[in-house]
Order: C-alpha cells, then sequence, then structure tokens
C-alpha cells in the first residue's frame, strides 16, 4: 500500500539509528536477519499527494527500498489496468480509497522478486496477481503481506490475470446473484463495448443464455457490432435504433429478458428498462453517461420491475477470499482456454500519461489502458 | 358486472321470446324457477359508455332488472369508495378494466337482497363485502355469483367494508412482502397523509415498528401532522422541512429505515430514498404526482438501494383468495376494535358527481369518498 510504504520508510529511519545504538554487535547466522533486513529495490511509482483531476495531480516518482517482513512478498509488478475506479480514487469521489499520499492502483500482476522469512507457498519467479485487489499497484516492485498475492498457472497471459479480478468476475457474478437463468432465457444490457459487457457476452453464452446488447451510436459503430457479434452476441443495437415505439418488436427469435445491466444511466437505462420482460430486475454497476436512471411508477406497479445494484466490492472481503479465488482461476482457465478474451491496450509504463489521457477519455473511444512495466 | 349485466339483459330479451314460442305451458311447482326467472330491482347506476374524462363521461342512470341465476347473490349496497384506480379505469388509463359500456366502482358492500336456487352460505339480510374486488360497484343493486361475496361480521362499520381491500391491505401487505421488519425497525413513507398511508402508521404501531411521514407542504399541514400523530406517527415531515444537506440528522432516535414506501414520485420519492439506510428497498405503489423516480448510479451502488414496486391485484386471484379473506378479517376485526382507522367522507349517492369531483382535485385535498346508497 503506498502510504504503508511511506510510513514504513519513515519507520526504517527511525527504528534503523535505534537499532544501532541499542545493539552494538551484529550476530552471525540465524539472527542476523533482524538486523540486516530484507529490502525491496527501490520502485518507481505513479504517485499523488492530493486528490483531484487525475492527469495533473499525478506524477512519476522513485520511492525508496523498503523492508520486506517475515510475512512479506516483494514483485516485480508486469501489468496493471487503468480502471475508472482508479480514476475516481484520484479524484477523491469514490467511496473506499487510500488515505493520502497514495500510490495509484487497484489490479495487477507480476513476478515474486523476493520473499519473507516466513513466506513458504510463493517463491522467486512465481507468476501471482494481487487478490483481492489493494492499492499501489502502479509501480514497479510492490510489497505486500502474502495473503494478498495468488499464485498464478505459469500459462496465464499477465494482462488478462492484471485485469480479471474487476471488470470479468463482474459479469461473472452479475450472471449469477441476481435471476435464476436457464438455458435459451436472454438478458440485456447497456455498455456492451466494455470489458464487462464484453465478459458478458461470452460468459452467456458459454450457458446458452442471449444476450442483447446496447452501444453508443458514434463513428464506428459498426465495426463495434461486428466485434460484439464475433464474441457470441445475439442482437447488437445503438441507442438511436432503439428509438422506436416497441423496442420488443426488434428482438426476432430472442425471448423477452428477464435480467438487465445497465453501467450508463439515462437514456441507456431507460432502454434496458424498456427490453425487460414483466417481473424483470435492471442492475447498475456503473455511471458512464454521469446521469441518473429515470423510472415511471407503471414500471414498478403493473411491470413490476425491480432495480438494484451491484458492487463487487462485497465479494472482495476476507471471507470469501477463497470462493474468490476460485472464481479468478475458473476465469483464467476460460481465458488459458480461449473461450473468455477481451480488448486491451498494453501501454509501456514510461507513456504512462497518454495512457492516462486515454483512459480519462481525452482521445476519444479507447480500449481498456493496461501498464506494462 | 356491469357489461355482463348488459349482456344478460340483451340475452335476457333475446331468450325469453325463444323461450315463449318453445314452451306454451308454464308448469307449477320445482320446475317453475326455469321459467319465472327470479329477478333483480332495477338498479341506479354510474354508467359510462366511453373512456375519458370522468366527470364528463359518466351519467346516472336506471338499470333494468336481471336474472338472478341459481348461483347468483343480488346485493342490495350501501357503500362504495371512488378509489384512484377507479378514475383511472374510467379514464382508460388502467390496464386492468372492464370492457365499455360500464358501471364504476370496484370495491363496495351491503346487504343481501336474495339469493339464487344453489346459495347457501348466504341469506337475505347478511351484511357482505365484494371480495375480490370486481366491476359495477357504484349501483345500487348488484347481481354476481356467490364467491364474489364475503359474509362480513355484523358489526362491521360498512364503509370500513367497503374500503379494506384496496387500502388497508395494501398497508398490511407492503408492511409484510419485502424486509423482515422486527421491532425497533422503522420504515419511512410518502403521501402519509393517504388511506394507505394512514393505515401503514397504525399497522406498523401495531408491530412496534416506528415510522418517518413525509407529507406535502399545504395549508392545514400542521393539523395533518398532528392527526396523523395522533395515529401514532414518530416523525412527520413536510417535504420542504427535508429541504436540508443531510435529513437523517433529523431522525433523532428513530433509527434508518431499512424500507419505504412511495406513492408520489418525482422529489417525495427522491427524499424517501435519502431517508433509507445502507441496503434499502423503495416499494412503489402510487404515483400521485405523475412524476418519474429518479435515481443516482451511487444510490444503487455504493448505497447499495434496490427499487420494487407493489401490485394489489397480485393478491387478489382466485388461488389466494382465502388467504386473503383471512387477511381482510383481521382488518375488520382491528377495525371493530378501534385499533384501525382512517379519514372518510360519507357522500349521499345523490351527490354522486360532487363526491367525484372532491375526488378529482377539483375542490382542493379532500378525504376519500365513499358513497353511501
Amino acid at each position: 500500500m503506498a502510504s504503508a510504504r511511506f510510513l514504513t520508510l519513515k519507520s526504517i529511519h527511525g527504528t534503523s539509528t535505534h537499532t544501532h545504538s541499542l545493539r552494538p554487535r551484529i550476530q552471525i547466522s540465524g539472527k542476523v536477519r533482524a538486523f540486516c533486513a530484507l529490502m525491496s529495490p527501490t520502485s518507481t511509482a505513479v504517485f499523488y499527494e492530493n486528490h483531484g483531476p487525475p492527469d495533473t495531480v499525478t506524477k512519476i516518482i522513485q520511492l525508496p527500498s523498503v523492508e520486506i517482513k517475515a510475512n512479506d512478498v516483494c514483485v516485480k509488478m508486469l501489468a496493471s489496468p487503468i480502471n475508472p475506479s482508479d480514476i475516481n480514487r484520484i479524484e477523491g469521489v469514490y467511496p473506499v480509497r487510500p488515505p493520502l499520499p497514495a500510490v495509484g492502483g487497484y489490479e495487477g500482476a507480476g513476478v515474486v522478486h523476493s520473499v519473507g522469512s516466513a513466506v513458504q507457498a510463493l517463491s522467486p519467479g512465481d507468476l501471482v496477481m494481487v487478490s483481492p485487489p489493494s492499492p499501489g499497484t502502479w509501480q514497479t516492485h510492490v510489497v505486500k503481506d502474502k495473503s494478498l498475492w495468488h499464485k498464478l498457472h505459469k500459462d496465464t497471459p499477465v494482462e488478462y490475470a492484471a485485469t480479471v479480478t474487476i471488470n470479468p468476475l463482474t459479469a461473472l457474478r452479475m450472471l449469477e446473484d441476481f435471476v435464476d437463468l436457464k438455458t435459451g432465457d436472454a438478458i440485456v444490457q447497456n455498455g456492451a463495448t466494455s470489458m464487462v459487457g464484453q465478459c458478458v457476452i461470452q460468459l452467456a453464452k458459454l450457458r446458452g443464455i442471449h444476450t442483447i446488447n446496447i452501444i453508443r451510436d458514434r463513428s464506428g459503430s459498426d465495426e463495434a457490432t461486428e466485434k460484439l457479434k464475433k464474441l457470441g452476441a445475439d442482437e447488437v443495437f445503438t441507442e438511436s435504433q432503439l428509438d422506436v415505439r416497441n423496442v420488443k418488436s426488434l428482438l426476432g427469435n430472442v425471448p423477452e429478458p428477464a435480467l438487465g445491466f445497465n453501467c450508463v444511466g439515462g437514456n441507456a437505462a431507460s432502454l434496458v428498462l424498456k427490453f425487460l420482460r414483466q417481473g424483470g430486475t435492471m442492475v447498475t454497476y456503473g455511471g458512464m453517461a454521469k446521469k441518473p436512471v429515470i423510472v415511471s411508477t407503471s414500471s414498478f406497479i403493473f411491470k413490476e420491475l425491480s432495480l438494484t445494484g451491484f458492487y463487487l466490492q462485497n465479494w472482495l472481503t476476507s471471507d470469501k477470499n477463497e470462493e474468490c479465488r476460485e472464481m479468478l482461476d475458473y476465469l483464467l482457465g476460460l481465458i488459458r482456454e480461449g473461450k473468455l478474451k477481451y480488448n486491451m491496450e498494453l501501454a509501456p509504463f514510461s507513456e504512462f500519461h497518454t495512457a492516462l489521457d486515454k483512459s480519462l477519455g481525452k482521445l476519444g473511444s479507447q480500449p481498456k489502458q493496461v501498464i506494462k512495466f
């Protein structure tokens, strides 16, 4: 954790003097560890001292070595994504965020560089991911307790390991947690080109569930439609194509969906509601348009719709850690088998601020940016 | 049923000629019933041939006698309310409504006037209510199948019997069907002066559940507040009193509510959402302001609110009839014991159109109008 790194740094300086004055003689063998502390390499990090616009408050700095304690693992990072929630944390608007100052990032994967004296299950060279996600992954070397690292199959593509928790796991849980879907059922979603959207299409397809997908009107929407259909999408519509009296007349052989996913808000959320069948459920997991969801009284009373939200953080608690890692291994297995894939753009760490600008939407629509260290 | 009455009327005319031509001789004793059909009195009714504004499309007419068939019961009506859904049915905007032409009204109570030959459980003089509610109660004499009449304790106040299903039952079910409330919990509702609102306060109080009540800003809101507090309301606020940064600071000793009821929409619905605790549920059962419900993305994701609707009609199906009647008897028992009461204004049938104008809001805020025949 970034702030922990700083606190550690200060405490190292404090205690090292203290230690010297108390213990004049360095002993050889077993006890030497206590005095010659195992230290991490220095780390190049995306650092911020204040909340604000991410492109102005973040800077790349060099952090000093930190002590690798008995249960710590030091990982040389290989990949870490820029997620919308990372941006919101830097802006200071995300409810769960690290204290300042902080290093950005929350998800990531890398290889073990060195381990503390009490670490048995991990060794240098092991491929690992941060699990559950936790602050400070946008840096070259991360030191965290062993419980926060999950060992991976060596053939796992590192950019997928770095991104599998926040988005694909959201897709998996949303398909499981709200409506008991059966083969042949359908779901509807907006923001279908998002990473979650792409995963929803593929994970639904694997279960024989149809998907109705809503995307924005923009140049390139034909290509986007083609891409989603190649992933297994049954129907893809732009918002303007749905500006018709009865959207359900467009469903063809796809049944009316019992479940809808909304990560946009505003009109795109209303379109999801229009597609839902009597008694259907819409799950909101994002608000890209920064517009609220608007629902008529009759949608509640006569169409009997239910609206609820999905917050992945509730799955990332310590008591669900084992269950979560099993799901991540399942998803990474699908990825290794080529059954689950999604668009990413790999950005060298040296070009972090360009990748950040792309994530902020300053350079038009762009795929998910993943930093490669 | 009004339309049934008309169909019956036509078919009587049709078959009576037919009968005459086929059966020249009238037999005495047992079989006489088949030829000398038991007939209802003529009925004075609120009748409409087309959908439209209720004050212009309804007229009072005299309907001819109809046959009382073997399983029919003819009831001299004593009381029937004007509910918003009755108005919406006449306007043609309510999804469940009788075919045209029709007699208005859906709830009501009266005394049995005469019964068909196969009716055992009801006798002339019995106090009964229409259960489940069904079309055509705004008339002096109603003929319906015996299964649609529920016999009542003779001491039941008739204006309560006539109104207990649509509003008090809604209050009872909404307190039961969505959140497992325990003694000491709280709920929040808007439209608290409505009949449902008054019942929610009293039924919650009987279970030791606190109520936070939101009412409109209008002259007389102080008196309305006093009335609701006398019914057992813990807190009563006008909408403008809630125009503060943190509505929860107004809660005092009342806990944050897990459940909210919305029958208004717009700002009044947003206020219910503001009061709800983390993970709370808002149930929409009406939309008096004719404005939609607006919900922020963060309410779904971070506050984990769920929104759903309540539609009483789902409880008024034949397979739930027995269960429903038990609940109605429970509510009518509370009423007889003085534990449940609500504001009504009794209107003589001769002044129906004044009562209708009051129900349409043309004469300012008025209590529920109940026609007395």
